[in-house]
């Protein structure tokens, strides 16, 4: 069913409420959870509502928490998450990292004690409304195993890069730097489909294409093998060595480990204030520019369009903004139960 | 055969004085090209200085070069290459990012007016020697097929990362964004090898496996799709698009294009000081662990270690700075020949 955004939001956001988190932060966070399911990536937004309430009432995510800046400089800082909800900690993190992009020109802003956070696209995203180029990346519970191993070694580790341009549509690129995400591997196996060869590798570290071992008997592959290894290894030591957060094994699924403990997640945040390093006209028209290049690239046989990051995730937008979010029956039940309104506010 | 590092240094620098550089702009090319033979990275060394030489000469790149900085902030500075040699220019520009970061935590420096530049590693290693984590990356002209695309759209636009660690050798990840550097297709096509299916596409955007028709009638794909793809145009906007060098289809090759005309290649170099941003002795050990970790990881069946980026490059090093550089008789002689000192000095 379709559920327009505003309903969603508002729906999403009396639910953390009830769940004992002061309003402002219930309306950063579902801001960041509809948005997300309006560029129609659904994985990562309200539908991971009902298993973050479960842990704030656990206790594992703190409803109360007040993130704060612990260390800092002219262009950089690093925040104590307090165990916050992902979307709280992680919206500080990436304006604190705009203001100080303001001052600097970019700045970097890592983040330790929080938890998963959702899709990296929205906080990239963020910078977008100051002009700014922002990027967003975090480390998380391995499931991913690299060349050579037979188990999980890193998390997913997600990367996202959002650009702004003139005309055009912001480039918005949001990648997990695992071969696919874990929730394709869910999905065929709720459907007892096989997965394509090169997604998942058993405990033997040989490949499986079978999706139910995923993830106790079987972790995703690298993208690209050694190259997607080494960028989540990057991703890691932003986001965590330097932050003084979880690092690999030790940090906990938010989803399957002990509700009521901390996951230790870390995260990295950087804005570029593209005004202060170009005239912002000319960023813009060469970027229209550069777009319109790509666009136009001879197309491949059966192909009509090649597509710039983004571009389907602001169409989708587009049309989420006019017509409502599709989601399940059963998640929107879930959620206006959570806001303790069953009668269907 | 195998040549003595300080012999090889020596003679690449002499070849460069007898094209026209400075001595101190020769020895800083050597440097950073025997460096990257160390690594055994053979295809981004010294192999390549005949060829910047033959452009040297013939005007496209200037011999008497000054790469300026023309704007800058806290945390961040364009340079201008002023078409200098791509090491010259790189170097300059990694050194202040490496400033900036000292002075600021994180620096930010783009380069327009460059060329070829050879390794990215080089440039993000030289952070190590400051305690400090360094990137580099930047655009070239275009080699690559986007998903959907029937043609070069963008280069092979390299991502290097170098993390200094404590008793561990340093992360050093030095990747092209695409499926595998054009190198390996002129290896095969030299060898009259088919390539494996997904390395090339044909001009109506079909895989081939015909190494021969690379770059003219083929195209390299993008590693990971997708996900390649973006992370390319991410580093293009970095290296060109904020910069104010040439973009895209407006790059010219360097070792191609007609040799009288500047390339135009743009750059991205970041320093990260890990030492104001974190204890440097606790980010080593975390580094370590981290490092130790993974390294412990269970092996996959008939393997029996996994390595680290970079793991392999620094010993290689290690045996080349011992035994020497082993490269071709006909590049030594070569070589020999350039630095005017063919009797064998």
């Amino acid at each position: 069913m379709r559920i327009s955004v505003d309903r969603l939001r508002d729906v999403s956001r009396q639910g953390l409420i009830a769940a004992g988190l002061p309003a402002r932060h219930a309306g950063i966070a579902a801001e960041a959870l509809v948005t997300t399911d309006t560029w129609g990536i659904l994985t990562h937004g309200t539908k991971n509502l009902p298993g973050y309430i479960r842990r704030i009432r656990a206790g594992g995510i703190r409803a109360r928490a007040h993130p704060k800046i612990i260390r800092q400089g002219p262009a950089w800082a690093i925040i104590d998450g307090d165990s916050a909800l992902g979307m709280v900690a992680s919206v500080f993190a990436m304006k604190t990292a705009i203001s100080r992009a303001r001052r600097a020109g970019i700045g970097y802003v890592g983040v330790r004690n929080s938890c998963h956070f959702g899709a990296a696209g929205y906080y990239a995203s963020l910078a977008l409304k100051s002009g700014m180029m922002g990027m967003a990346m975090c480390n998380d519970t391995p499931t991913v195993a690299i060349p050579g191993s037979a188990r999980a070694v890193l998390g997913s580790n997600p990367l996202a890069v959002a650009v702004p341009a003139g005309k055009e549509h912001p480039i918005l690129l949001d990648i997990a730097t695992s071969t696919v995400a874990g929730g394709k591997v869910f999905a065929a196996a709720a459907q007892g489909k096989k997965i394509p060869r090169g997604w998942l590798v058993d405990r033997r570290g040989l490949p499986t294409q079978n999706p139910a071992l995923f993830p106790d008997r079987a972790s995703l592959t690298s993208m690209a093998g050694h190259k997607g290894y080494g960028i989540a290894l990057v991703i890691e030591i932003l986001s965590a060595v330097l932050t003084g957060a979880a690092i690999g094994q030790h940090v906990l699924s938010w989803s399957f480990d002990n509700p009521t403990l901390p996951t230790g997640h870390g995260a990295a945040f950087i804005a570029v204030d593209i005004s202060r390093i170009a005239s912002r006209g000319v960023f813009q028209k060469r970027m229209d520019q550069t777009i319109r290049e790509i666009r136009a690239a001879p197309k491949a046989r059966s192909r009509n369009q090649v597509y710039l990051p983004g571009e389907m995730e602001w169409e989708k937008r587009k049309r989420a903004l006019r017509e409502g979010v599709e989601i399940s029956r059963e998640l929107w039940s879930k959620l206006r139960e959570l806001a303790g309104s069953p009668e269907g506010r």
